[in-house]
């Protein structure tokens, strides 16, 4: 292709991350929708000012940066330095870096830009190739370990940053090195070949709709259509791990590795959308229905699983293992945006919503320089704190990191922080749909050069009243459609009430009409599917889009021994519960037997109403202040639960105990008797 | 040392494992404790005919015995098969077959042994160095590996397979190669260096035990005070992993990977008592009854964790990823073991029984030529048939395997099977103790050369009745011991109440002496500590000392979605409780708000009683046989479960539920709405 083929209105929009050519609702680009002092601009800025040198400076510090530097000097393998994907995120950086230039055209950041890349380029190799870690001697061949090597899935991040960069600037350096790496992969991988990471899909189906080069279309098909026919080897973790189990068209869940799974199913929608494929569609579209029902944590997180960072069955969604992987929270609204804008539904904009306030936030530090890896929904014991000069080797930890050995996390967060604003609103033929609130500025042109422009006004989450001020509007009516959240039973919209979906105003607009959405943003109860094992006889707190939870550091007692009675109060916009401590159980073997049968243990009574902890009533309860679960682990090192158990007394009565009953107290640390 | 120096002793009475010099109580040899027909000789029969053969054949056929030939013949590393630690599964196969021929003396067993014998010997390094896997060209440096090498760890398999030799034959090859290896072993570890993984130091001891060679000794304790103090290098699972993050001495409870973790703890007693140190012993008993109260499985098994096979933190015990592997409890055992030897408190064989009924039991298939590497409580999907040609590579499976990448477990089950008599009773100055009931005889000498012998028949564990005839006394009085273990609450002995404990008979007895012990063996509901979040709402319901569970293949409805009304009824030795089947909640998010605020909510309808099922009852409830967990998958590929949630009639009311709430009910996976 030639640069000219690029879509240029996408450079004056300011670009957008996915920009299919079809689907009910259509993306805004980043000059079109800029957020406003508020929640998520905050949290851009942080991105901007801090986040985006920190990485840099990890980069070149970590020497992943210097790996390019030591491939065009020819000193590698000796001198490479990092995990076989290393080079990704380099890659997921200059996306970044593309996406941020293409909201502010900020010229000392396309400095830097262009100086990485001056360093990626030279350590391509003549036909395209371009990977730090195989193909020169010593290192493993080109293509030896589909399964792990992760070649493939670098070309996906490196095309990504060149479709970023060609959306926002329209010709670099890097756009050229992404095509030339596009062709060497239609080239080798034409009939055979699949990675054991997906992510080259979405990302040649990008490249296509930004080149016009179906070849790239093709390609990305072929990979899709290729999975899940046993392709590549088992491993121990089985074909599931990396979806080559089953085929996308034929599987009901996703499954597997989160971030592949998540990955594989925004290609599928992709190719879906370009071929006017409706039965894959359909399939992924059944697959996120299917995961959300049965494999989605509270906070929108998803993986439950430490070892293999994979979903697990249906509905085994441990609060205290949640792995809920950052990369799995990205990767999940990559793949609901692209539902979102090809079915139009409110539903993929509730996870959306729901996936931002409570994986996307949570992650970060409030500096913008350390990193949650995991999003455990409940912490036992308290981390430690992370050196700020180490890498820390451990995903999971109780407190942010600046960097981890296996680092994905920081620059995938990186890039989503800078192209945020995209997922606020579409347009469509009629007008403009609006899917998060935030202080934001929307302007943009429907068909017909039809000028639409308006201000949102909101301290949303904090309160749920939105104000949307018409700036700019043609003559004719058009629809401006709200979306009421799932949870928001109650809502007004100016002063009328609604229901959760879709509210559509169809009508004549004139610049200054104001209108006002209210959201009940109001603490509630939530309780599980009795199919959760894990958090059975628990209930969390919400409170609008934020899941609450109860941390250490406000607690008289240890959050693992903590039961909540369950009478809500709001003061000064904090939410407190009643709390409890769990009555110890007598001996020292955690199960008991007892003359428990059935209804008559109803009579029993429920224990100790809890002792004095310095703070405590005199019935042995507390005031138990929840916080939003994005701000946990802010102040020191703590133990943390979303998930509260109900007081016996609050709901139901628990199985009789009989601590007279010597059984039930053996073992016994006392030593009891003795042969001699 | 010269093997003249061995405690002949042992060898007449048919050795023993573990073979303290002091303690409250002493072991008896293989030979004083014969398995009649029963629960354990089957298995233990089953080991002899068949799994000892079947491990055989699967070293040859993988190649690690083989290594060793490579060995000596100089051709590895390059024909090197297996893991780095697969030399170990030679050794423990050794160790079985020593305690087979100890108890047996087949001269067939003792030819195939030496066979064996002769191949590893041949690859002993002049200076006393044996592991396939390290030191040649083309391999990596001795020790250079400490962490994830396994050399100690090795060496201490072949000193404890040694050891069993010298206590059943009094001299061998692998006798020599033991000493020569622990030789080795205290030269070059003299001053400092720890292994990964901890297996030495209790085979040291049990080499000085047997030897007299105090250097064993003194070199083991060196080991276990060595350990805690950041030997080792930091690894992802940090350095708890091998018990390297606290001494010995300060640790609170048992922590990081599994088998090792109790490896350790077994090694730290039998230096603490051969050492007269009651500082190092009372921190390891505390440790125990820690690890008991907080982090033990109903099962008696032990570390929740897939992912670095270790154990959660406290009261973290899901059953559905229950790791619970095999050799943790074989582990578990060996320090019960000591620990009941040291101290004659009838608790550590309390778990020494739930473990041998509810882990050991349930590894192995019927037909000993396929095993459990993990015992999860929980299976959700059911497996699918293992090859019986195949390696399996994965650990967990829901079906018994016949070989894994990683295969400790079937050697580590064929060494506790060969040496289990030695598990149901004791000695001391007084007389006997029993310790485990099962069809036997036992004989054996009381200081001053008073034999005593008796005959225990029962039918135990299925019925609860064991009658024990005295066959030999001397003539003045001696103590009978019977532990009547914690569950067996309404125990009778001849006929008098007795309670849980030890219950000491003090007389003469006289040959033909009856003593009749009546365990009250019936179902039970067994209720979790409220701290276990995990199974928090459910019951478990146990028959003596096994723990039992629902299988899918006796069931009308999916395991997972199993609620139980506890009202249990016996019926042909069978038992039986009342299912039903979780109603299925509105809406596809599996998180429901509504109107519930505490106390109110009691008074909501507690849902659908349940669907019928085909075999339903008008109420929808259905009759459950509940079987037990060591017999779950042997009639195929199921799903099981030992915890069973309460259904919320039974016990309390659950929360609300408000399906007209459309809340509920979003996202719906019926598009609702479209914005064009």
């Amino acid at each position: 292709m030639t640069i000219e083929e690029t879509d240029s209105s996408w450079i004056t929009r300011g670009g957008t991350p996915a920009a299919p050519h079809s689907g009910r609702l259509h993306p805004l680009g980043l000059r079109e929708v800029r957020l406003r002092p508020g929640f998520w601009q905050q949290r851009q800025n942080t991105n901007r000012t801090a986040s985006l040198n920190h990485i840099e400076q990890w980069l070149e510090r970590a020497g992943w940066l210097g790996n390019f530097d030591a491939a065009a000097a020819g000193t590698l393998p000796g001198a490479r330095r990092g995990r076989e994907f290393s080079d990704t995120e380099v890659y997921k950086l200059l996306e970044a870096m593309a996406w941020e230039y293409g909201r502010t055209g900020d010229p000392g950041l396309d400095e830097r830009y262009r100086a990485i890349v001056r360093r990626v380029a030279a350590a391509q190799e003549p036909d395209g190739y371009l990977n730090t870690n195989f193909g020169r001697p010593g290192q493993a061949p080109r293509y030896s370990d589909l399964e792990w090597g992760h070649e493939l899935y670098s070309f996906g991040h490196l095309i990504q940053a060149g479709v970023a960069r060609a959306r926002t600037a329209g010709h670099d350096e890097l756009v050229h090195v992404a095509v030339r790496a596009a062709d060497h992969v239609c080239e080798v991988f034409a009939d055979r070949g699949l990675c054991g990471h997906p992510e080259i899909e979405p990302a040649l189906v990008e490249l296509y709709r930004v080149t016009g080069e179906r070849r790239y279309l093709d390609q990305a098909r072929k990979f899709v259509d290729r999975r899940g026919h046993h392709e590549l080897a088992d491993i121990e973790f089985g074909r599931a791990y990396f979806q080559d189990d089953v085929p996308v068209r034929d599987a009901e869940i996703l499954r597997g590795h989160a971030v592949r799974a998540a990955y594989l199913a925004a290609g599928a929608v992709d190719v879906a959308v370009e071929t006017g494929d409706t039965a894959l569609l359909d399939a992924v579209t059944r697959q996120w229905h299917a995961t959300v029902a049965r494999r989605t944590y509270l906070t929108g997180g998803t993986g439950s699983r430490h070892q293999d960072e994979a979903f697990g069955e249906d509905h085994v969604l441990p609060p205290d293992r949640a792995y809920s992987e950052t990369c799995a929270a990205v990767g999940s609204m990559m793949l609901s945006w692209r539902l979102l804008l090809a079915h139009g539904d409110a539903v993929y904009a509730d996870l959306i919503e729901r996936t931002l306030f409570n994986v996307i936030a949570t992650s970060p530090a409030d500096d913008g320089r350390g990193f949650f890896y995991t999003n455990t929904l409940h912490q036992r014991v308290p981390g430690t704190v992370p050196d700020p000069g180490q890498l820390v080797p451990r995903a999971a930890s109780s407190l942010r990191a600046p960097w981890f050995a296996v680092s994905c996390c920081p620059t995938n967060l990186a890039r989503t922080f800078a192209g945020l604003a995209a997922y606020l609103a579409t347009r469509d033929d009629d007008g403009l749909q609006i899917h998060q609130y935030a202080a934001a500025t929307l302007a943009t042109t429907l068909p017909g050069d039809r000028r639409v422009a308006c201000e949102m006004d909101t301290e949303y989450p904090v309160d749920g009243r939105i104000t949307i001020r018409v700036t700019e509007s043609p003559a004719d009516p058009w629809t401006l459609s709200l979306r009421v959240p799932a949870w928001a039973v109650g809502a007004t919209l100016d002063g009328t009430p609604v229901t959760p979906g879709w509210n559509r105003l169809h009508r004549r607009f004139s610049p200054g009409d104001v209108v006002v959405l209210d959201l009940p943003v109001r603490a509630r109860i939530t309780t599980p599917d009795p199919r959760i094992d894990a958090v059975r006889g628990c209930v969390a707190v919400e409170r609008g889009p934020l899941v609450l939870c109860a941390e250490s550091v406000d607690l008289p007692v240890d959050v693992n021994a903590l039961q909540i009675v369950p009478q809500l109060t709001e003061r000064d916009g904090s939410v407190f519960a009643t709390g409890r401590r769990v009555s110890d159980p007598p001996g020292s073997w955690p199960y008991n037997t007892s003359a428990f049968s059935g209804e008559s243990a109803g009579e029993a009574p429920a224990g100790d109403p809890g002792e004095a902890d310095g703070s405590g009533r005199p019935d042995g309860t507390f005031e138990l202040p929840l916080h939003p679960y994005h701000r946990w682990a802010r102040r020191g090192p703590s133990t943390m639960r979303v998930w509260l158990p109900l007081a016996p007394s609050a709901v139901h009565r628990e199985p009789a105990r009989a601590p007279e009953n010597p059984a039930a107290q053996r073992p016994d640390p006392t030593p009891e008797g003795t042969a001699s």
